[in-house]
């Protein structure tokens, strides 16, 4: 195959949903075919089909009840192995030449504990070479091969990562992730029905959507994407249209947009604490306690007399005990938890240049007889917390103040 | 762990049937514990759970008309990987230390084709150094890796030669295969209620009674094990009772059986061939056009005016084109084919010594009116081509004339 300046190299990652039946593997395999131009090399990353990790988990939990992570990644990387040979099969069926190749055949290193490994390092030549022999490579996502050479995965989402990973270490044209959604919204579109599809979005942008509730895509593949300078496109594998495509800067119309995205989370505990003792460092001291637990806070808003954060819902109980802990050694006199309430964000990377955000919220809001109890700003982002009976008339509220009233 | 006189290594393999659910592995996994003395050292080789392969092979045919041997084997080797780390995690929850290896990381290198690889090289240091750790260590069967860094599986009864194999290059004490039946019998219990289970079989009549129509153990592992001086233990999962030692000679009371075993085939017909012209090596031109296309022939006779020889009934379709074309260019002048026919052996290493175990096979079907129509000998069996409605009376009789007349 001769290398020139038309010729373009993707990576196109498909999940199990995707993928879940044989009828759904011989669709991806005819739209590839369909959609591939003549010099174009193809990388496809997939994942186990339909819910076969979550079967596998439920076979183990017949033989043991503690988790063994080498082992339990050794029986998990088997649904990623199935589904290659699989989709490998399917294409060359098709009269297309394929080739499928394991974590470990692509040249995927991991590192760290089993069942959350992170990439470390790839080395695709053998990838290369069976592009050059021709072939639509079919990688393994989810999984690779650590120092001790013994399979480990990636976690949930981990086949983002690899595709991401992948497409960084080949310098590809772009990373195409099929999913079940059209691309990323400016809103949930199950609270929000008129929500827009974004053409483009920053991995800025994108990543502080995640981490205030959106659920497209997983933050580590967003970071690895800006980190390898590769273009991410979020499309749907059961239709053809364009979907959103997560870059590190955008100069498209969708500029027009000052917020990109309004975000909810309803996993979310208020902590009140008052009668602190120790002036200088006591948010420090209960930061460090509760991320050395696992667990992370959000949201530190500080006066003379109160210190209020937010946590996760399903922290909460761990949470307690930690700061009982740090109550009974006198750093402060009282607790008081809340749960009835839900964080809305609205998100963009341009905010900060228009001042009157915040007090647009503020006033959609309040138009809609609906209290916000704490604002809280970052370089990106600005989130609410409210009563959680609130949050869909709420977002919908907000949606429409930046993007209906365009 | 001390190596010393008192350190034995087991191989111990488990078929598909010993694993076929958790509950049994959970029941093969205390079996081993129970058995295990404190220095042994023990290497399990397992088979994929119950009709996984089956599942795999029935779910590739879903995507693919076409037989894809790499790929398929990318798909089967899933079957064994499964079921290593599941049995792994089934000593884990039980306390005892276990490891599992895929075929490539125990070492097992292979040659030939896809769907039917063997096995060239062992390099176990894997294995030893898991076992160092107190590891019991877990093998995928069936498996290995060939010089193409791509994953092949062995075909059907793959893992016997695994077990076997693993044996010789570890040089273990004891290969044991664990099956659903007892051990090797003198005939088949199913036709022969009070058959003899046999406590040794020299490797040369085990593969004699293989050939022959017993159907209890790959030859192929029958023949590793008398290349690398291992016993194969062949024994129930399911009783504590000893089974049947495989090994190059026996010295034990068996020994007052001058006949090891009666077999049975029915998928057998006969060639008669009549009008030859070549004198000289008519018999090597048909047997070398059978083997051309996979068709092994047997029992060749000839006289100034026949040549008969048996062939396996599935193979007559593709024998007669073959024979046609040979008569086509005028090297005989007719064909007779016979297919309502069976053979019967007796199988031992001692027979040629008592010459009148040919007339004692003749006067026992006599006195039962089953008319033998022809009788072959070789070192170490004869056999003989009777009608196949007498089968089972045949082999009852002849039985009982060498194992129930003692």
């Amino acid at each position: 195959m001769k290398v020139g300046v038309n010729v373009s190299l993707y990576i196109k990652k498909f999940g199990g949903s995707s993928v879940a039946t044989p009828e759904k593997m011989i669709g991806v395999a005819k739209r590839v075919i369909y959609e591939k131009k003549e010099n174009d090399r193809i990388v496809i990353v997939v994942s186990a089909m339909g819910n076969t990790t979550d079967e596998l988990i439920k076979l183990a939990g017949k033989v043991t009840k503690e988790k063994h992570g080498r082992e339990m990644d050794v029986l998990l990387a088997t649904g990623e192995q199935v589904a290659i040979s699989m989709l490998a099969m399917t294409f060359m069926n098709l009269g297309v030449s394929a080739v499928s190749l394991t974590g470990e055949q692509a040249g995927i290193f991991v590192k760290g504990d089993y069942g959350k490994s992170f990439i470390s390092e790839i080395n695709p030549e053998r990838v290369f070479n069976e592009l050059e022999n021709g072939n639509i490579v079919i990688v393994a996502g989810f999984q690779g091969i650590n120092s001790n050479g013994n399979v480990a995965t990636l976690g949930r989402g981990g086949s983002d990562a690899t595709a991401v990973a992948l497409a960084g270490a080949m310098h590809a044209d772009i990373c195409e992730i099929f999913t079940d959604v059209e691309g990323v919204y400016s809103a949930d579109p199950r609270y929000v029905h008129n929500a827009v599809k974004m053409k483009e979005i920053t991995n800025a942008e994108m990543l502080e959507m995640a981490r205030l509730g959106a659920e497209v895509m997983q933050p580590r593949s967003v970071e690895i994407g800006l980190q390898y300078h590769i273009p991410i496109h979020v499309r749907s594998t059961f239709s053809q249209n364009e979907g959103t495509v997560i870059k590190e800067t955008c100069k498209t119309k969708n500029n027009k947009y000052v917020v990109k995205g309004v975000t909810h989370d309803i996993n979310v505990s208020k902590v009140l604490i008052t009668g602190f003792k120790n002036e200088e460092n006591i948010i420090d001291i209960i930061k460090n306690e509760l991320i050395k637990n696992n667990i992370s806070a959000d949201m530190f808003i500080r006066d003379n007399k109160n210190i209020i954060f937010t946590i996760k819902h399903t922290d909460l109980e761990d949470a307690k005990i930690i700061l009982a802990s740090l109550k009974s050694e006198k750093l402060f006199d009282s607790i008081v938890y809340e749960s009835n309430i839900a964080k809305v964000s609205v998100v963009g990377m341009d905010m900060l240049d228009s001042e009157n955000v915040l007090s647009r919220v503020i006033k959609a809001l309040d138009d809609v007889d609906i209290a916000v109890d704490i604002a809280f700003k970052t370089d990106i982002s600005i989130s609410f917390i409210i009563l959680e009976k609130n949050v869909k008339d709420a977002v919908q509220r907000i949606h429409s103040e930046f993007f209906n009233n365009l």
